[in-house]
């Protein structure tokens, strides 16, 4: 399939080198050029810009940071919608609002153009081997459309709903789940602890009885090796993710008091100057606040 | 082996009559004794008292609902600490304050007898299969002396420490992961449902991806199918369950917000006349806190 | 002095007309223009436009919803900007977002005007006789030129800073205190009702103790009175605040647990389909969460 | 009036100070004797028991630190219940839960003895001035025969009812509002000081305006001064307050997330080392978790 790539960031370049190894002929765009190089010595083809690389392309796929680069590449001067052409498809796999979601479903619309929102569960490694799990929304003829991108970007699709937003909206709450969960883990860790138990011994309890999904194992994996490092997803990003879940939340009339106990956490780590650490550092706050030494 | 069971419940009839099965020599206790009948019919014995049941057993069971029940049939007048010999092992079962856990250790150490904490994970059908997962704390030897037993009634055993205290602990944080995942599906469900998505949908998309748990799936199904009768384990269990959690974090200086949140909601059931649903019911009332009709 | 008044609310209206009593000429612009006609028959001119009724004056006064009004009244095409002459002063009494109130700040002075942000704590019938209390920010000279009217306004006026910015926060901290300590009288209510104790009492201990004062007393008679119809500041204003509030929390990195709390609560609020009660209606739901038919 | 006085802590001795003033007969006794020694030069008979503190007298007062104390004092060996006369009354001021409330309220009834709970507001310095406020339970007849020593205590007598468990559940709430406020303030102080406030001018805002109680003014000041020495009322005592007002909720099923949100403040202070600092150090506490260096 002729598929253009836009934003390559860790995810975006993971997911664009499978495509590439899957056969598909790739033409990719990234805000700064350097990061494309690796794709094109594989075989890509370089845009100069989001419009260029949605030219003559079946599928484009986006994966970016936040709200304002979803809708400066999509719909700015030179974004992809103005190089989309009818019948086209925007595949977009950003964590971004609900709201900016139906903006976009509205602007493709009137172009004749579809969109599909795919936001993904899973990090680098599980994408450069399409081993994500994939939540898709949209028009059912779009969603046809795109299906074989979907397919071969992730382990698992899942169609969720006929309206972009739905899949956004899903994906904030997969996010609120993993951050939520960190915080019980580490209320449990910091409790074990002050009572004498041993972290791994209790790692091993909850995650090979009930507690045993991969958002303990990977979650619980990084508290117990107090794994905090930059290397991860940042808390800034996490930060983000959650302002956009109490936004829906607030939308939609739905009290979310974890959702809130997980926002402080996220502004007292800033105030510590944890902006750049993995968001698994929220396990250290909680430790620490209760008088242990990490 | 020759066993004392003490406290006939759902949970305890369970486990008693797969020892019974195994082939164990059991002689059973129950404040109401027609709870007794169906194992005295399949083998065991009956006592008159607890301390009866505790004579000439190598280890004695006990499985009850709370603090007082344990107090009352452990130390009480005709409690099995009477009938207990010395080098015999007491396996205590019960969720129960670590509190109270140190009291007995005490108690029993003083008369030569060994005490061992093990709590379990898993409701009646997994007990009447050994299929339990049980977490065990007490001295060396004691746990040794008790292994067949506590191999026997779990699919998977974990010592956690040589205080007893320490598996009570443990216990509670496994129910406290419980309780706080219902209000985490709870608050998913719930805004996922109000931006228009279909629940099995999101039950599928979650426990099939990230969310695979048996805690997500067993409660998320409860949640999905509204599943709240009578049937199941009370509120008023949970809301003791947290209490203790919370005098633990009292007692050990750990703050824990989402144990609190959790409070609350046990406390509005109750009030709500709920006390006697299965805790899962916590989801519907975030729901119709957000208005949904349930 | 010659002032301009723009935005005729119940809050408005009760400013423009003391001021009218006090020997100011006024020239009154709203958006439904028969909002203005009492004051008029007493002596005002009408202007066709926020711009309109800025020409001429020393001083132009707004008294506004939210945010996107103030922002089309201002800086709109025939927004108020437009009209004030170099020098003149506009003094925004709306209860805006901080940041907002910057790009006022801004785009004033790009145009030699001034901007004092002057929020004020009162209801419409202290408005009337001068007797809120006024926060004011903004530079030095604006304020001295603007004095003799805020001074006007209030009983009492605070000088709070040169960053207009700051009175807005400062403004909508006074306003979470009045939630939040909704929020703490509520509790009580409910706590002491469930134990027997009479509201009428309860009410009078606390409001001629150390709870004495205007907070308590007003809002705890609305408790008290179940005083909760539509007359006064309606839910969705108060979530627009708590929301505005949370955002200056979020942007500063400041974590504000009580305030989570109050912002569930209205969402609640709405949910239930009371988003046009006065805000102290959250005391109601706080009992009835407790179990009392109120 | 013969009066008894027991507990000679800093609250007691101001109180029976003032009592001996007044020209009252007393008979004090203290665990520590030391204690007694100024009251006993200013005239106050010592007595070598609560017991014998309580033989022939009209009133005993009791000023205890928690449950445990008044337990042993009143209902102990040697206890004040041995040694008062059919017909006197006890008057307990200390602050104690509503259930050890009641358990003594039977057991003074049961010797023909009355019982008025009368915790108060205020502290030592308003005690030896007479100037707190006195809210008390009990039988009527108790109330009227201690009304003399009520009214001497205080520049306020409020009587709250019948039962004396619903003086203390007030006196739970009062002290609840206390925490809360500063919480409150605290939010308020760490938003503003990092929005570029004055935290002086702060201050005279709300205090000046609708947030004038003492309550306000005492914790304010205290928050102000970053005075959080030890001289005060400590963070266990207040740690203690919010635990028996978090059972009472438990107890009456009310749900109370500001209190729950104060009890995890309180932990964390413990395992910060502030337990025995003054209670208003929650708002350091607060401050920094926003990164501020207090």
């Amino acid at each position: 399939m002729k598929i253009g790539f836009i934003g390559l960031g860790a995810m975006g370049s993971a997911m664009a080198g499978h495509l590439l190894e899957a056969g598909h002929a790739l033409t990719v765009w990234n805000r700064s050029p350097d990061k494309a190089a690796p794709l094109v010595e594989a075989g890509a083809r370089r845009a100069a810009s989001p419009a260029e690389a949605a030219v003559g392309a079946e599928v484009v796929i986006s994966s970016l940071a936040d709200d304002a680069a979803v809708e400066q590449v999509v719909l700015g001067e030179d974004g992809l919608a103005r190089g989309l052409g009818a019948g086209a498809v925007h595949v977009g796999t950003s964590t971004i609002s609900p709201k900016l979601s139906e903006r976009l479903a509205d602007a493709h619309a009137k172009k004749g153009q579809g969109y599909v929102a795919a936001p993904v569960l899973g990090r680098p490694p599980a994408a450069a081997q399409g081993k994500l799990f994939v939540m898709a929304a949209g028009e059912a003829g779009a969603v046809a459309s795109a299906r074989p991108v979907l397919e071969g970007l992730g382990q698992r699709l899942f169609v969720v709903g006929e309206a972009p937003a739905q899949a956004h909206l899903l994906k904030l709450c997969c996010n609120f789940l993993i951050f939520s969960t960190i915080e019980q883990l580490g209320e449990v860790f910091a409790l074990t602890e002050k009572g004498g138990l041993d972290r791994a011994r209790v790692f091993e309890v909850l995650t090979e009885s009930f507690f045993s999904a991969p958002v303990h194992k990977n979650y619980g994996r990084l508290i117990l090796d107090r794994a905090y490092g930059p290397q991860g997803v940042p808390v800034t990003l996490a930060a983000k993710d959650t302002r956009l879940m109490l936004e829906a939340g607030e939308a939609l009339s739905v009290p979310l008091p974890f959702a809130s106990v997980v926002r402080d956490r996220w502004l007292a780590a800033r105030a510590r100057g944890e902006q750049d650490l993995d968001f698994a550092v929220l396990a250290r706050q909680i430790a620490q606040e209760a008088g242990l030494k990490e």
